[in-house]
């Protein structure tokens, strides 16, 4: 019997849990599930036969300890700055991780350690980075099985509402973190065009975007990812001109939420103390210059070419105008305005999300003279605010790739993510039975 | 014997070790100067009789403590972030300790058991902070004294160079931390403005400048600091509708420095890896879009109306597009454009620098219904690059304030700014001696 640990029962990781219960009976498994609040873990097995729940405090380093040492395999869905102590008892105690975040330094460190000790440490392995890289791995190895170079390659993806849970003029609603919402794009993006390396600084991030269209979901705003290039070396498309990760938005979105920079509500290192004392119309009116005019105009003003009567439309609908309180005492301008939209963005309970990612391919074959243009696009609606498409496409990628693993599908050791063709191809194959299916274009 | 260890030994410490020194003869003092370089602390001792140096190394937390140990009273002119070790360890042996710099939350942390032990912590006790509070709280003070309300206090201080060393269009040569010139502002800015709290984003804090004059020396752009409020409460200026502190910098300069903001080149959050390949042009191509237009074209392009033949001029200056090579192999934007900076706006031997300061005071006094208006201003040139301006008035505000403590003129206990009257009198004084002189000008 083999014991796995799951640390995080939040919502994302509703569909992990319930795959690695269901799969348990086959295997015989065993699964510890634990969270700060064991309620919600015991809310997340339901009684299962295999299951178990504890509660989890990542502070307390002798707890910690001795749980993961219990166990043969940890899955971690803590937030990512979280996943370095519980990587470190791992390689220690010898038991092996997997993660749906980013390779951070602190795990790159462990990465020759648990390699000597044969231990694996799976990383990006969710949805974005996950999906994308192990769908975008599979083209880019069809092309170069036929002798191809890869010429560019976009990848862009958004985690939004479905159109028929769409009643907001924003499109948008929280199926994930707000705060990274609202903290988006801040630093500088890199990227790669035509041979040359792009910067954007996050003052023109939301005004240099790309329109995508997904079929039959419709256009969408996509602005740049802060790093587009640290993947060329792990994908091996050496001969690329053009490399670029995007996020999607609503069509109309980024030209609303470059507003909130211009106007400052995004900033995140200021202390506004006496916040309870302010409505939301007033923080806004802080921000501009005190005149006569309402608080509107003045933001018109300020704005110049770049307002328009659908921005106003945005604005009107969060009630910027409107002389609504602000709920916190004090907070940094980007935590007074989530405040404002984790109400008006929030998903409700029969609310159904929707994933779009799209991956668009230039590369030339040595049969054809011609550039070779390939879209490759991918659409998930949710079932309602628990079951969403963000944990589904977050959660069963992880599940499925530890299950090939502990299956012995693939034996790889230390820090690994999802871009060798033995963990790609059982992980999109086994994908597509819970119709996470992309659908290939040629463009001619 | 009183024993004085000053820690930090750089160029902001000239006038304060000299004026230490000459003082020790009279008042039987021992000065340990002690520098990560021993060499640039023997420089500034020179033999004299009553000093030594010593090297020291703040991490080394086992010679910190036994130095510190061994003295009376510790001057520390090391970067702000490293006051929190020294003043734990002063409070703990008993000894007392004064800064130039801001009050750190790790400062203020220790102010209760400070003053439960007798311990003086002297703190912003330089230029701005310093200079700025015993001058304007004198004016303060004498308003008050009359049974005056303080209405409105605007406080603007910039370190330049001084007219006759100014050759290069930007008005701007560094007497300071290179780093803090290139980053600063950055966060929002808050202010009080006709009785409403106003906030400026760093993406538009040079774009929304008051236009200064300061005789003989001419006018200034001034941007806003960024804590213009947490004075009102230490100031006791209940009655203000308008407090804001500033930053001056020549005409000019903040238009120009907003086209480094929009372009991108003063984010530090980010790592650009391959800087060595670039020229400076070419840096700032890689923040434009691709087309067949000169990066000049481009850059023009992008500012639209915000551009004008004046900041072109201080572009070219600084060799933006003559394909000047990159002397950093990797490093953020900001670093990057430091790195340029630094040569461009090096302080020469010769060189003199210029510090200017004015307090804009609006009033009422009981026997008058119109509102009183009252300009304080303050010009010191510096000597040459060593003996700059910046140096003696960062410095001998410290060196005073520390002798007349030790001279017993005030005896102040736990975290301490020179906004008291027996601290300020008596230094604005001295400072005259030194012809750091105020002139004051009723507005009529």
């Amino acid at each position: 019997m083999i014991k796995i640990l799951i640390i995080g029962a939040g919502r994302s990781a509703t569909s992990l849990i319930e795959y690695m219960l269901t799969n348990s009976l086959i295997y015989d498994w065993k699964i510890t599930v634990a969270d700060v609040d064991q309620q919600v873990a015991e809310g997340k097995i339901r009684g299962h036969v295999n299951g178990s729940a504890v509660s989890f405090d990542i502070a307390n380093e002798d707890k910690r300890r001795s749980i993961i040492r219990e166990h043969d395999f940890v899955i971690s869905m803590l937030p990512a700055f979280m996943h370095g102590d519980v990587a470190r008892d791992c390689v220690e105690f010898g038991k092996h991780m997997a993660t749906a975040s980013y390779v951070s330094d602190d795990m790159k460190s462990l990465h020759a350690l648990a390699k000597a000790k044969g231990i694996l440490l799976l990383n990006e392995c969710g949805l974005d980075p996950g999906i994308d890289h192990a769908s975008g791995m599979k083209i880019i190895d069809e092309i170069k099985d036929k002798g191809g170079e890869v010429i560019s390659f976009k990848s862009f993806c958004g985690g939004l509402v479905a159109p028929e849970s769409n009643d907001n003029p924003w499109g948008y609603k929280f199926s994930w973190n707000p705060r990274n919402v609202v903290l988006a794009g801040q630093g500088t993006a890199q990227y790669l065009q035509d041979g040359l390396m792009k910067f954007i600084p996050y003052n023109r991030l939301f005004t240099q975007i790309d329109k995508i269209e997904i079929e039959p979901y419709g256009k969408f705003d996509a602005y740049a990812n802060r790093d587009s290039i640290s993947y060329i070396d792990p994908y091996g498309i050496y001969s690329i001109h053009t490399m670029l990760r995007g996020t999607l938005r609503q069509e109309g979105y980024c030209k609303a939420w470059n507003v909130f920079i211009k106007l400052g509500l995004t900033d995140d290192t200021s202390k506004i103390t006496h916040a309870g004392e302010l409505t939301y119309t007033s923080l806004v009116d802080s921000f501009l210059p005190n005149t006569k005019q309402s608080v509107k105009e003045k933001l018109k003003h300020l704005m110049k070419e770049e307002w328009d009567d659908e921005i106003e439309h945005m604005m009107e609908y969060l009630e910027l105008f409107s002389d609504k309180k602000i709920p916190l005492k004090q907070g940094s301008p980007a935590q007074l305005l989530q405040a404002l939209l984790e109400e008006k963005w929030k998903l409700q309970s029969n609310d159904k999300d929707l994933i779009v990612m799209q991956h668009q391919f230039e590369y030339r074959l040595p049969s054809k003279t011609k550039i070779q243009k390939l879209n490759s696009s991918l659409g998930v609606t949710g079932k309602d605010q628990h079951h969403t498409a963000m944990a589904l496409t977050v959660g069963l990628p992880l599940a499925i790739t530890v299950k090939n693993y502990l299956t012995k599908k693939f034996n790889s050791t230390g820090v690994v993510i999802p871009i060798e063709k033995e963990i790609y191809t059982p992980l999109l194959k086994e994908l597509e039975e819970h119709n996470i299916i992309f659908k290939d274009k040629i463009i001619t």
